[in-house]
């Protein structure tokens, strides 16, 4: 896990350089298409990438967007029309059945399929019509890391190019990917963090998914109970979980999605939060903790940096803890679901 | 709480008696307009009773379905071509902000809007085309209940109507519920909860809500820590956290998403978990305890059960803890989030 969060930069590097025609081909493919919308179907750290797509697709392609639930295809049947729809599923290992199965169906179906995985000759790649290789390399460790930010960059890159766009906002990543992992700014909360068993994570829009994708690295490797929440739907109930004794970690990114967080960070130290920012911290009395990223970095491509202190700080935790992060308990590389 | 969980069966009474013809009224000018597609806008509580209702487009319809993320229009100033798009918002008070300003939005942008809600004045019922009052009665505990059940009648029946049904599953409901809750037999798993500080909830398909719902009543009235998974997700991840001391309340109905859910109730004995079934306990050795709910109900209207025993359990919990369920610590009935 360790060498695979070092690998990010290269992986990014590589597909930028030689994932990038390729991309634009698929992006060529689509724009002809025109859909009218998008669905996505994904799983686990995938589902996070996906969920980062949606919010590309929704603002930047101004197209309606939906997560679908590979269930009502696989376990009810259902046989929607799907003329004009672009079906994206993205998949690490791209074997998940439910996956394969509801993707093969999306395409009688009428849909476009596209197949985003780690694994060109995958099932998955094999029953759509369209792929993308996001080109990570290798990927050893159950808890996915370079494979979900090459998911991510190969996704913004997907919709920059369809949309006219050359993925200039990409370029410096590679880099800012290395500063990020070099500065190791997790070390400083990891003494903090060292003995909590129930954390949340939250953010809004793009950053959302970080949240998301945060909590499920600090569950899977150090067995942190950690819950993460829209920015907005952590007002509705969740709210009453916050106290001392359980940090909360906001993604807050430079950008009008991190500005709109500001009356719910408000909220959580008026409650007595213990408060990490990872970006930006809105210049708040009483934040606890703050995790610098670059700030000259547009919010729509800012989740490819803003996760990589948080992976660091799962494998950290888990180390000092004493658990093996490449073999988390009662987890395996491939999952299979029907 | 008590007192509204106890009304749930009067309120689905009211809905299907005094409510019926309005929402059939609202199902024929949908039908008319024939949507290509369905968005459901929501937070909360609301925002499950939407991903219950998605689950019946996608199945009942197959139309594809997507829950829209408000910020993209509010903080991101998205403005999407919606022609041809039902936009379904659903929302007990009908107040929070985010979802009026993006639900005019939609109408704006062509889709056809329509407000599920149990406050007929509420602005959001003031922006969009048309209406369904849930008629839960006024809801005054900030845990919502009844307003939730109603969310579910009204969204079924709407689906139904809409596709040409009668609303026939519909009709034993109220009775079921009355029967769900006499029977109380939450009392039993009580003890076993009670020093339980965090648990998992379980579900797939239909009954996927239900573990969401369950999950933030407990969270929201007595502050267990509950993660909610879809049974397929589970298995990405989050079954690390899995342990003796983390007892799993799996939802199973009587019907294809409970049995789809059998080799993921495997993979949880096996790995020691103390299991709760709420309906079909599969026959599986090794329950720890069991939820009786009836079996005669079909798979598509049995979340409007599902969640009574569990909301029973939250409130149990809460009072055996000394919190007040009906002023959780932080929260508010309405919630404004931008």
């Amino acid at each position: 896990m360790a060498a695979e969060i070092a690998e990010q930069p290269d992986a990014l590097a590589r597909l930028l350089d030689v994932g990038r025609d390729s991309v634009a081909e698929v992006a060529e493919r689509v724009r002809e298409y025109a859909p009218r919308m998008v669905l996505f179907a994904a799983r686990g750290t995938s589902d996070h990438a996906a969920l980062y797509a949606k919010y590309l697709v929704e603002t930047l392609l101004e197209l309606p967007a939906g997560m679908v639930s590979p269930s009502t295809f696989t376990v009810f049947g259902a046989r929607p029309s799907l003329d004009g729809v672009l079906w994206i599923a993205v998949s690490q290992s791209g074997e998940s059945p439910d996956l394969v199965e509801s993707t093969r169906i999306a395409g009688e179906q009428g849909a476009l399929t596209l197949a985003v995985t780690n694994s060109p000759t995958s099932q998955l790649n094999s029953v759509a019509s369209l792929s993308i290789d996001v080109l990570a390399g290798p990927e050893r460790a159950v808890a996915a890391t370079k494979s979900y930010v090459n998911e991510l960059g190969a996704l913004f890159m997907l919709v920059d190019l369809w949309r006219g766009g050359s993925c200039k906002a990409m370029t410096p990543m590679p880099e800012l990917a290395r500063t990020v992992i070099d500065r190791a700014e997790y070390t400083e909360i990891v003494p903090a963090f060292l003995n909590v068993d129930r954390l949340i994570t939250t953010g809004r829009g793009y950053a959302f998914p970080t949240a998301l994708e945060a909590a499920l690295k600090l569950m899977e490797t150090s067995y942190v109970s950690a819950h993460a929440y829209s920015s907005a739907d952590l007002m509705h109930g969740p709210l009453a979980l916050v106290e001392a004794d359980r940090p909360v970690i906001a993604i807050v990114p430079f950008g009008a999605g991190g500005a709109a967080m500001g009356p719910v960070l408000d909220r959580l130290l008026e409650r007595g939060a213990s408060l990490t920012t990872v970006g930006h911290d809105l210049g708040l009395a009483g934040v606890a903790h703050r995790i610098w990223l670059p700030n000259d970095v547009a919010e729509v491509v800012a989740p490819m940096l803003q996760v990589i202190p948080l992976q660091q700080l799962a494998l950290a935790l888990a180390v000092a803890r004493g658990h093996d992060p490449d073999q988390p308990r009662g987890l395996a590389k491939v999952t299979s679901t029907r």
